[in-house]
């Protein structure tokens, strides 16, 4: 799992039904202190996420199985939540509230 | 899961009963604006894909059983839909009917 | 799976029933010699682990369907155990004890 | 799923029974045009080829359960056929009969 | 599936089930010459391997349900078999016995 800014989001209307109505954003990972790192991904937003928003990501590595029609498959990327704080030694390096 | 281009086709006659018939599409990783990124990948195709589509691409880690006569295994890369249009910050960067 | 140091935390409330009550830690790979290689994670802890500690950590590829309300479905790193020692052609790198 | 290249042969007495009998094969990942890409790998051969071979690969990411005994395991890197040929924006790069 | 020689041990008490009395083992990933190629992991031996021995190693991406208590899960990186020869291009570049 990885920290990661909501940058955008992408339309691309999928035909299967696990995926429909669900919103594809663009993340981009970032460290503990928010410096973008690494390549963007499309992530399905499972929280109400919006652009600029720190969040929590999963980029797992199930089969797609589900997107050939096997109920039994996965989603590789998925947001889990927000992030509120990150502490890095002690020291917060990010805090929604502030 | 990525945004990529379609940049070809890749004749492979696979035996695999769960892929026969199926199109093998040679794509690329793009960023959000287009560019570039990363190595090309073989796709399996699912949605009547074409050289030059903007697509949305599952790169799952699921495992290699179906090829080898397991009916539970799953495929690694499968092209999930097109790409209608990349907002980043707001600003559409990509847009198919433009 | 690979050698990490724990150097921080991640406060992020998920709605996933399997994550609710568990710490989120910022992660950071190091080699057999403690030295930082690769970018830091967000793990998740099963060991009671803090800043500071030696652990081994997997980082696992299995899907998101638990996250999307599969009951099958996985979670991808996790905090395995705290290293005691580690030696590398007979030679002591890392003693927890020293 | 990548291109590749067969590089060579591993011999590696394996005693998990779903790889036993089966043949290892050094891969050597190929952009569409063949010039080598990343790292070689071992795959398991299932289509019988052979060295000097252009091969389509799955490096799937299944669990390692059949290797330690559980009868649900994946194997992760699998030859799942031979590559005829790979047209790249409608110019052919590569054919198997020429 | 990659090529690696065993460099060295980790001691770290997992209190998961079934990675008990299981030995750690650090493995550098390798050429088919030898060479060292991308960063040490920690493997589960499975063959009673030893520092300085050659070995094929697999890296699956399975979830980690079972670290977390559910009994289908995988573990990550795994000491297949221990190995005999490489021969690449029909040239013998390792070989156990010499």
């Amino acid at each position: 799992m990885f920290l990661a800014e909501v940058i955008g989001t992408v339309v691309a209307p999928i035909s299967v039904p696990e995926l429909k109505g669900r919103t594809h954003l663009m993340v981009r990972p970032v460290t503990p202190e928010g410096k973008p790192t690494g390549k963007t991904k499309v992530a399905i937003d499972s929280i109400g996420a919006g652009v600029g928003d720190r969040v929590l990501v999963v980029d797992e590595g199930g089969s797609a199985r589900q997107i050939l029609g096997d109920p039994d498959a996965g989603i590789r990327t998925v947001i889990l939540g927000f992030v509120d704080s990150v502490s890095i030694h002690g020291r917060t390096v990010f805090d929604h509230s502030s």
